[in-house]
């Protein structure tokens, strides 16, 4: 048997998600569906670096498999490219030794979210940007930022409905900066995220950006660990999963 | 009566193109059930510049329409938008005068047509643009472009399925530029354009970026105006329908 590492890329708009869920499209039934057909209908498990939820995309997500053919990786990528739909691109595949793990061994994730921050809507970016027509005051998002940055336990950005107990978890790196003359990107990094966490802290920078919520108030929310006391969750289509780092 | 002007985009990529064909999704029947709701039933016509084909998309095409009803410009614009589907959006409505014709009037059209220019597909622009892996040499197609500016029988560029007779076009201006580092765009304004004009022209264009045709060959193809001396169409997805001058 050898290991395989591969980076995917998808567009999450017509996927209930990355995760296998009975009678749904989601991204990791059609990679597996793609491995079966290659292994002449022998079913071969995917793991992935985490889930993505319904909506969200990526460009550099990272799943292992094992397979008792002996294919050169630059093959793989080819000959599951060929299988897989439109909305799923292997951007590449590594032998890895036997003992990779693409969810244990994560050192770290980088999301990003695009935010169309003009008056005017952009049909070609609907599924990928969210919409703000207010201005943003990215000096005070940032000053936002720099509050959550570091190593806290972030209960209150992580929804409700988990059964995740350590809520300890540390954030590299986090700016918000403006690209291509009419967007927005929160750019986050961290050694991992609770569930909904990278939304709901883009729904807390929204809510600074807006001047409904002032910078200083972001130390008392995380120290209040309470998710009531965070603004809402941002919609999943602005959000992409960029890279996840072993 | 009043006559209104619309500019509308619409991402072409879930449309059977522009006009009304029976049991199709098209945008003319999205845009003629949204005028027929707000006037409680009754059909009403809307007249656009010219049609596009399926797939390709629309930044600012235009159409107008007369109704009874005495609604300001602004309110039919957010009207018609709150009954519209997401892949299309009203940009703006003017008031006309009666012989204002969206078809008969047009000074200019204005498309551009997207290359994605780089060894790796982007699935998030995969509806947008056409891949092209290979460089292109941006000097030689300018070349092209030159001989192709001017007052011309544009027989060569012409789809053989057209019953137009005739083929005497301006093209006013042609260029091929980069732009966000992995794109690169072809601008063409016309007074008016033939069926695929664009397309065949934008597909001779890249036979010269890639040195498959020397732009000097332009002028003859040109002058033999037989569509079979020119190289293939390019696919609709890459092309958008700017701007109409009125």
């Amino acid at each position: 048997m050898t290991k395989l590492k591969c980076t995917v890329a998808y567009d999450g708009s017509r996927f209930f998600g990355y995760q296998v869920q009975p009678g749904k499209r989601t991204v990791q039934r059609e990679i597996e569906t793609a491995l079966a057909r290659i292994h002449h209908g022998r079913e071969i498990k995917i793991t992935a670096s985490g889930r993505t939820d319904r909506g969200v995309h990526a460009a550099g997500q990272v799943f292992h498999f094992e397979s008792p053919l002996s294919i050169p990786p630059v093959n793989w990528t080819k000959a599951l490219n060929s299988l897989l739909p439109d909305d799923i691109y292997i951007c590449r595949t590594e032998l890895v030794s036997p003992d990779f793990h693409a969810r244990f061994d994560v050192k770290m994730k980088e999301y990003r979210y695009r935010l169309l921050t003009r008056p005017e809507p952009d049909l070609f970016r609907r599924f990928y940007t969210l919409h703000i027509k207010t201005p943003l005051d990215l000096q005070k998002m940032n000053e936002a930022a720099g509050s959550i940055v570091g190593t806290h336990d972030f209960s209150c950005f992580c929804a409700a409905n988990t059964d995740v107990k350590d809520k300890v978890r540390t954030v590299y790196h986090l700016d918000v900066h403006q690209e291509g003359g009419d967007e927005t990107i929160i750019c986050i990094v961290g050694n991992g995220f609770l569930y909904q966490m990278v939304r709901i802290i883009t729904g807390t920078l929204l809510a600074v950006g807006t001047h409904v919520l002032p910078p200083p108030a972001l130390s008392e929310i995380i120290a209040g660990r309470d998710r009531q006391a965070a603004p809402k969750t941002a919609p999943a289509c602005g959000l992409t999963l960029w890279q996840v780092t072993y």
